[in-house]
C-alpha cells in the first residue's frame, strides 16, 4: 500500500519530466549550404552530432534537422526561411552561410557584396527572433586550408567572419566562431601548409575528420549555457 | 422641375465616376534600381510620365510612386517588398530590374545567377498577385548602346530579357519589353554605332531623350487594355 | 634520239618543280589554344585538313603543324612565339586565339582587356611579318551555340571578332572569319536554339561535325590565293 | 715645374675616379605600374630616392629611370621590355609588379593566373640576366591597409608575394620584400585598422609618407652589397 503510494508519488512528479523529454525534444535546425546539405549524409556533421549525443545518452533530448542546399548564399536562405525553417517551429537555428557569398565572386561573378551580406543576415535574425527562436550564427570556415593567410579568398573570408562577429554582438545572438576554430586547428595540424586534405577534401567540403571537428564545435555551441 | 430632375439624374450617374477619379487615383509603384531612383528627379522618367498625363488632363487619375534604389538587384527588391511596395497598397507595380544583376558579374563579382534571378522574380510576382496587384514586368534596357550585339553584356542581357518574357507568360502578367524597344530604337537612331550618348549618358543611365522614350513605353504599358 | 632529248628537256625543267614539291612542302603552323591542341588528335580539325588534302592528292604539298596549348590567351602565344612558331620557320601561320581571353573574365577573373588583346595580337603579327611569314588571323568561334545572341559571352565575342577584322584590315593580313561562319551555320542548323551539341560538345570544344566544319574553313583560307 | 708635376700627379690618381663618377653613374630602371609611373612625379618614390641620394652626396653616382605605366601587369612588362628597359642599357632593374595582376581579377575580370604570373616573371628575369643586368624583384605592396589580413585581396597578395620570394631564390636574384615591410609598418602604425590613409591614399597609391617609406626600402635594396 505504502509502496503503491510511493510509486504513484514518483509517477506524479516524474511523468511531466519524462513527458517533456519524450514528447518535446529541443528542435534544432541547421540552416546553410552544401556543407550542411551533406551534413545529414552518413558521414556528415549533423549525423556526427547525433552520434555524439547518443554516446552521451542525450539523443532523445534533441531533434536535429538539416536545412542545407548546395550553392546557397545568405539571400537564398532569406527566400526559403518561412518554408524550410519557420514552418518547422524550431527552438534553435544555426545559421552557417558565407562561403558561397565570397567564393562565387571569383568562380562565377555572383557573390554577395559585404553590405548586403550583413543586411540579409540581420533580416534573417530579426525574423527568427520574432518567433523567439534561439539563433546561433557561425563564421564561414575555409576556402583552402593554407594556414598563413595565402588562400585566395582568405582576406574576404576574414572580413566576412569579422562581420558575423559584429552581427552576433550587435544583435545579441550566440556566436559559433567556426573560422577561428578551423584556423587554429590548421596552424597546429597542417605543418606542410597544404591547400586541402586536412579538414577538407577539396578546399571547402569536409573530410571525415572535418565533419567530426565541425560536429564538436556545433555541439559545444548547442549545449553552451 | 424637369431641369432639376435632369441635374439629379446626371448627378446620380456621374457622382460615382467623379468620386472614383477624385478619391481614388490609380496608385502605381515603379520598383527598381538607380534608373528608377533617378526617375523621380526633375528630368527622370517617372516625372516625364506625370507630365505626359498632365498634358492629357489625366494626372488626377494616377498616383505615381518611385521606389528605386541604386545598385539594386532582384533579391534586394525582394528584401524591401513589404516596406517599400506592399505597405503603400498599390494598384499597379512595374518591376524594372536586371541591369545590376548582369552588370555586377563583371564589375564587382556580385551579379545574380540566371536561375536565382528567375526564382526571386517569381517570388516577387507571387506576393504581389496575392494582394491582387496588377504586375507589369519590364525587360532590362541596355549596358552600352551599340546596335550590333557587341556590347560586352549583350549576350547576358538578351538572355535575361528572354527569361523575363518567359516569366510574364508563365505567370500571366503584363510584359513591357523595354529591351526590345531600346534595341529597335538604336538600330534606327545610332548610325555611328556609338556606345553611349543616344538614350544613355554613360551606357546605362538615361539622357533626357532616354527618359522621354522610357516614359512613353511605360505609359503605353500602363494605359494598355 | 629526238625523244630522248625531249625527255631530258622535260626533266631539265620539271625537276626543280618536282624537287620543290617533294622537298619543300608549304609549312603551316596552327597557333592557338585547346581547340588547336585537340586539332592534331585523331578527330581534330588539323587532322581533318590533312585528310582533305590527301583526298585531293595534295598532301605532299603541305606540312601541317599544330601549336595549340589549352588555356592559352593572346599573351601566352606572344610568350612562346619564338620557340613554338618562329623556330619552325613556317611559311604560313594561322592565329586562332580569343576564346579564353573572353571566357576567363567570367570563369576565373583572368581574361584579357580588349585594348591589350589588340596590342599583343599586333605584336604577334609584326614579328611574323618580319620573317616574311604569311599570317591568317581567325575570329574566335563560340562560347555557346544559341543563335540569337543570347549566350552570355556573345557581346564580348562579337566585339573581339570585330577587333580581329580591324586588325586584319589595318595590318593587311588575311582574315578567316570563323565566328561569322559558325554563326551563319548555327542560324541554319540549330532550330531548337540549343546551347551545345551542334558544332561543339560543351559550348566551346568541337564535335566531329565541328572539326570537319572548321577544317573546311581553314582549308578554304589556306588555298585562297 | 714642381707644380706641374703635382698637377699631373693629382690628375693621375683623380682622373679615373672623376671619369667613373662623371661618365658612368649606375643606371637604375624602376619597371612597374601606376605607382612607379607616379614615382617620377614631384612627390613620387623615385624622386624621393634621388633626394635621399643627393642628401648623402651620392646623386652623381646613380641615374634613376622610371619605367612605370598605369594598369600594367607582368605580361605588359614583358611586351615592352626591349623598348623601355633593355634599350636603355641599365645596370640595375627593379621589377615591381603584381598589384594589378591580383586586383584586376575582381575589378574587371582581367587579372593574371598565378602560374602565368610566375612564367612571365621568370621570362623577364631570364632576358635581363642574359644582358648581365642586376635584377631586384619586389613583392607587391598592398590593396587596402588593414593589418589583420582582412582586405579582400590579402590572400591572393600573400600568395603572389610568396611566389616572388620563391622566384628570387630559384633564380638567384635579389629580393626587396616590400609587402613584408608594408605589413610590418601597418601593424605598428595603423592602430585603428583603417583601410587607407596611412601609406596609401586610396588603398593602393601612395601618400607622401608611403612614397618616403617605399623610397627608403628601395634605396636600402639598391645600396645593399
Amino acid at each position: 500500500m505504502k509502496l503503491l503510494f510511493k510509486i504513484f508519488q514518483i509517477a506524479f512528479f516524474a511523468l511531466p519530466l519524462i513527458a517533456m523529454r519524450a514528447d518535446k525534444p529541443l528542435k534544432v535546425v541547421f540552416f546553410g549550404d552544401s556543407i550542411t546539405q551533406a551534413g545529414v549524409g552518413p558521414t556528415g556533421y549533423i549525423t556526427k552530432v547525433s552520434e555524439m549525443l547518443r554516446a552521451k545518452g542525450q539523443d532523445a533530448e534533441y531533434e536535429l534537422i538539416g536545412a542545407g542546399i548546395g550553392g546557397n548564399k545568405v539571400y537564398d536562405l532569406y527566400l526559403r526561411l518561412e518554408d524550410d525553417v519557420l514552418a518547422k517551429k524550431p527552438d534553435v537555428v544555426f545559421i552557417y552561410v558565407g562561403i558561397n557569398d565570397v567564393w562565387h565572386k571569383a568562380s562565377s561573378g555572383t557573390g554577395t557584396d559585404a553590405d548586403k551580406y550583413v543586411k540579409f543576415y540581420e533580416a534573417l535574425i530579426k525574423k527568427l527572433k520574432a518567433q523567439n527562436i534561439r539563433v546561433i550564427v557561425c563564421t564561414p570556415t575555409v576556402i583552402g586550408e593554407r594556414n598563413d593567410n595565402s588562400n585566395a579568398q582568405d582576406g574576404d573570408l576574414n572580413q566576412y567572419a569579422k562581420l558575423i562577429r559584429e552581427i552576433a554582438s550587435r544583435n545579441s545572438v550566440q556566436l559559433c566562431d567556426l573560422r577561428k576554430s578551423f584556423q587554429d586547428y590548421l596552424i597546429q595540424n597542417n605543418p606542410e601548409n597544404k591547400e586541402k586534405g586536412i579538414l577538407t577534401s577539396d578546399r571547402v567540403h569536409l573530410t571525415d575528420a572535418g565533419n567530426v571537428f565541425l560536429a564538436e564545435k556545433m555541439l559545444e555551441a548547442l549545449v553552451q549555457k
